[in-house]
């Protein structure tokens, strides 16, 4: 292969290299958004499954590596989306970090805030939305929140929801996961007066395929008080829970 | 204008136009269904709004020469997806034709059969999926069945469709129309044993606008039972619930 | 036109005619939900443009007659996606409704419930989206919370943001309007640690036309804690913006 | 790994962990609809596919638990779109099921009901829509009625549907699956009196690949009579089906 | 307003206004392709419904400026989708057009060319496709083909189909016009051995609406033989049915 | 597994296994189509990819059988879309097939039928468009005209087009085969006479994935003179263009 | 109408209503954008179809007003997108602006800079597409740049093209407006070496309607070297065109 | 297998094959446009994902013989999109290319142009969009600009852009990558007087997948002066941008 194509300026080198580690700031590819906690209130999130294994595993030690520096002011870091591969790459580098294998989510350092604010009830229907409904808990669990999680209402048996509506009003904000029809927000969202977080999820097949039927229904709810978010984004809708809840009086229980 | 371009088989003049009257074949464009009251049990219908006024009347002027000419077994026919202008050119022919124009919806002769079969309950959320609702529970009506319309389930809030579900489980067959997120059909299935047919309404804005989320929602439906027609046609929904609620036994009220 | 087809099961009445005027049910399509403030703590709001002027009259006269009637509890009421003919229409029977015309909104009392809670801040880019932005600080308003509205932050001049960041840091909640690109609220979110509800608008051609492209850029937004609402559904986003700041200190100003 | 992280209502185990054994509610995520055979009149029925095998699994092992345990009026459970690994974990808990690998379906117990109502027929043109055919045929035969599969006819040669017609109108109600262009079910419906449920599966490349194509053309059907269901599925189009034909009067052969 | 802005080659002007009158190109917004004829063996259309108004007046009077000038070889031209302000338009500069106003067609000189080739058959179910039908059916004419058109086949009733087998198996090419579900064309290639044109139209509604399911049906079809055109492209079919059937022997009749 | 579940008329076997040998109706699940060279002039032909293995096995050695048995009258039948194992599995039965592996393409017999009739060209821009330009090109082989294939033409460079002018003018029909931006049929179709078909390719990235965007500029194109087919139909664009050409005079060459 | 509901930071008037008249924020909805042109290089453009036309009135005037003031640096102001009304309500406050009905297009003052960089060349196939092509130029023209249109170029009729391409090859940047299939950017693209800005019109009907067709082809063009704006944004294009050939070297003419 | 179905102009060889060696043109599948240097500015291109890799093998092949042959005037040629075995089928014949696999590019000869012209910065948010953002910065570097990459600005974080905007503005051409919601080339074209060249990334899942969203949002962007190109078409957007910084002065650094 060729030499004196990657020349100072050049293609062989993205622009950054000779960024000082002591920001984060590494191998002309990352660049850690490290004041995030105080800006935003909330820790730095790294989102693996577009990213290659080496680039995981480069991420993590980035944060070893200023952990051992003595940086105190490094909030939870949160790993979303990692498959095995990509999950081993960031134990490797930080083997205590708390790992959740079936919601593909990883959180460094293991143990999460002291709860504070509202409660965060995180609602599915079943098994099948269960690792997106996970990773949306655990992201409010590790933003702060307490958290509960029902995995058994469906709105094609209403008992099972009626039963659990004196739980749900006592939440701050619910998370509601659905893929299929996405009919279970709306049915939620009409009978409480809390927020709800509505998380299509890409269950389904024909036309519910990939999540888009689910999602429609959602942002077309007859009941007002539902934001919605991507299809399986469950960090995104764990983490508008967390802000959400965030002034709400705690909840009893 | 220049004359020449329309001898007999060109394009001036479509073939056809040679069939005898006695058929309800006429001017090239028009082949009444004549025989599909014993081929299918069940009226012709004719849907107006694709064609002119013109050929509107010009077809309800076929049937009451039919009738003149002494042709005892035309059954019922309906016209549907009649704007004003329409129904009058059928109203001009057919003058003592039902008609309600909040359903865009004729029926000639105005008398239905006698009710038989089951009862056919048509539900929707309110006033603005009545056009649609009603031509259903019209259509059902002509061909047949007893019929009833429930416009007050809606379920943003649940006490309503609980309080019809003694109701509705006396249906041999429930028609629910609904646009916006189109979940009524799932959740209503889901508290009876008749089939359930669901039919997306054009009612909605965003991604709702059309029916399309109404229609992927009933698709997608988590419970089974469920059958369904295209946006906006409660006729066809009317039909196929005539067809199931035949031979159901009658029930009560 | 014939007569016999609308007898009383029949296709010519709705169901629930014969329902008691006490309840806010009338003629078979109406049926309040008068309960709703206290079940979700939030008023009813009557989507307009999808019912006729007669049946949006209609329902405005229930309301008046209801309070004529005594009812006290009778919460504020909010007529949304109003035009002109439909606007007179409410006015003709709640004559001190009050009355934006550019939102298409109506509020009835007059009055908003006294403020409490956080701030809501309605930000958009300018002139287009105005519409659907005072429909969301209106329905906040009335909703009982402080609102403020920004209508000069786009994102192709950063430093009109800029200048706005210490006042949209104060707010509990953010909505966010746009339509084209859909941009903003994702450089919004990424600046504040207040929730952001994203409210794309349908302003916009060629591929941004309806609001598609600003609606699918908020939801792939990289920024976390963003929640959607549909298409220009000002309502929605600004009663969700009030049930998220409900529990918030309130803001400085 | 660390712990900690999942306390008893925190994001390490999902609610409900102590629901009691004896209503099928187990781990959190298993909430079994056991009265919905009284509820509905059919059987419970779980979607596999979207399951982790450990779940199908578990489900599998709760039936025979409570079988065991003593509780009669289980009905029959239908396990559908069960892949080699699924139903392999289905037999080891219930190794008497009846299991057809072609059309991913299993059914316990093994013994279907006695056929009563009017009988269903399913129909397709050929090898590639056998699979969801033969689920809907499974779904209807468990339901309890009598049936029958023609799988050889195709649109492009009108005979072979000419040769089926007489056993056609005996049927209660036809389930028509088609892939591609879809177009046999209208074809059906115009010549029968029963209605047609129709089922696009998803066989078909370019624009008909996903079966997008067979949908729209069964929903836009010019003939009247036709419910549609999701692209593929079988099991909802089976118990449709069964819903249908359950009062007619048995037919002849 | 100002004056300035249009110099010679600024914005005020288009290029090609120098151009010779002689070759049909005017304005800087014309250039007639007056050599097709003799290149490609067919007349140059003129697509109406994008220009204005007196953009196709121009047309037409350069057109007429020409003839008068004495250039013998114009072919027939053809003005295609004419609303009633167009044609009016061509009328004005060449009255002796022939012009059918419901194909929103004229062609000038009204005589067509001696008819040559083999029989072009167009065919639809009805009154709504008959204004592109007659579209297909006049250009075809245009072209020099022997035509004839069946406005009365409709695959919800077969018995007109096989009535109409023995004539359209004389037809060199038939072109087959279908809204709704679109299934027509397939059926008919099933039949025949002749090519079909499939004109997909944009009557229809739901997902029907604009002629979209029409259009994938016949993309999708089973039946081989079939060459699709785009939606309401009338000329288009029978363009491609008069080459098509230009070297076939003369049928019957 | 438990028996008993597949009685005679039960879901254990389908309809039409009694079917005579002798008519090429085998197991419930095949029914060839014999008489289709006959009825519409060109041979059958088996798609393979939708079929299983042992589904096109059971075929092939179904006409080996009837071939053995004496029958005379089988055309040629073709095996498209057969990947190897597909291949493998006709060639064990069919030893003597023509196989072309890149086109995916069986023929048996080999021999195909003596040309006659005018000359068909397959055209296309290069390398990734030929497997499915040789699909096209072999099946009008097989039915019988005379072919010649054209793998480098692109409008990217119309110098390449230009130097093969007088060859496809020559042409009764040409084939195009085009993906990415599917512009080629437009360009030819304007320089020829005869009539084109174009044969859209899933050969693309991002907007022109799977062939959408070829499809639609060349339902599009602004030349008249073009039929279309479905995405990598190469077959049906050959048994059109072979339909096309048979009655045009023998060109050159 | 009642009062009361505005109040100074309540929803009866957007905040920035204090903005100080000298920066160009009047209203509480107008902010202009007066330093781009330092900042970019070119002049703020007003969009005017989605404002109102009292909105589009109050920008104009507070331009004169602004002019009136003594502001020098007011680079041209663009008022794109204008139909009738609203270019009445701009040329009332701005007499002396430059109006293009056709192109729907206002620029004041109506001097264009001194022309400088290289040539801009709009190329279009003919009358429909003129519109947006003309936008395209005046806009590049009040950018500063030398420009032609040729509207006479479509790949139906390569001759026109080729006749043109010694002109073409002179340009810095052509800008292809097209709708359509689109073609013509590829077409052109290959055969010169400057940068081809592919502007996608919404002339077309079918498939092609609102331009869709036509961006596909472009963003999937064979040929490199074409950067695509928004369907029927001339505005985009002839701003990008002019800062691409900002820096080139005057060509001939 | 059969033979006797390849003759010479029958389907088993494409037409060409007989070509002289000397132009570039093999096996009836390949005709190198070795002219393009010369008419467009700009070296050939192979994209190597649609091509099998024999085919890629042939081309590279060719292109080794060519040079062995004595042609001096081959430019250098680019492979694109060619993973793994793709790139080493290339090696092989010219084993002194450049290779990044990473941006799955392949460059012979090795040794870019000498830089000239205005710079070419490529900018991405980070890691995921690094291989496209690098296969754009390598066409530029050997089509003959100086170029830089700055990958780690992002909307979320305004401040890493803030910090980079000096350097940007230096450039002639900025090429913005970006998957998700693809808001990154509107900000910076709002700070910048340079063309921006939009580059949609496939980075994204839910309503982002496949870079739909961020393409869309591109095309809408507010601020004009951008150009986009398709999905992952890193090698156009690489061209384009150094079409249009050709001519620039060259910057600082």
């Amino acid at each position: 292969m060729a030499e004196g194509a990657g020349t100072a300026d050049g293609p062989g080198a993205a622009d950054g290299a000779d960024a000082t580690r002591a920001t984060g700031r590494i191998e002309g590819f990352l660049d850690l958004d490290l004041d995030r906690a105080s800006r935003r209130g909330a820790p730095e999130a790294v989102l693996c499954d577009a990213k290659s294994v080496e680039q995981v595993a480069a991420i993590a030690a980035e944060y070893a590596r200023l952990h051992e520096a003595g940086r105190e002011d490094l909030g939870p870091v949160l790993f979303t989306r990692a498959d095995a591969a990509r999950a081993e790459a960031v134990l490797a580098a930080l083997p205590d970090a708390h790992h959740d294998p079936s919601a593909r989510f990883l959180a460094w350092p293991a143990a999460p805030p002291a709860p504070s604010g509202g409660l965060v009830i995180v609602a599915c229907a079943g098994t099948s939305d269960l690792p997106v409904a996970r990773e949306a808990q655990l992201t409010a669990h590790y933003l702060g929140r307490p958290t509960r999680l029902f995995a058994d209402i469906g709105i094609a048996g209403l008992h099972r929801l009626q039963s659990r509506l004196p739980a749900l009003r006592e939440a701050a904000c619910v998370v509601v996961a659905a893929g299929m029809d996405g009919a279970l927000p709306t049915v939620i969202a009409g009978q409480i007066s809390a927020p709800v977080v509505a998380l299509p999820t890409s269950v389904g097949y024909g036309v519910a395929a990939g999540g888009q039927a689910a999602l429609t229904t959602m942002l077309s709810a007859c009941a007002p008080g539902i934001g919605v978010v991507n299809i399986d984004n469950g960090y995104g809708a764990g983490h508008l829970a967390a802000q959400i809840a965030r002034w709400a009086p705690e909840s009893g229980e």
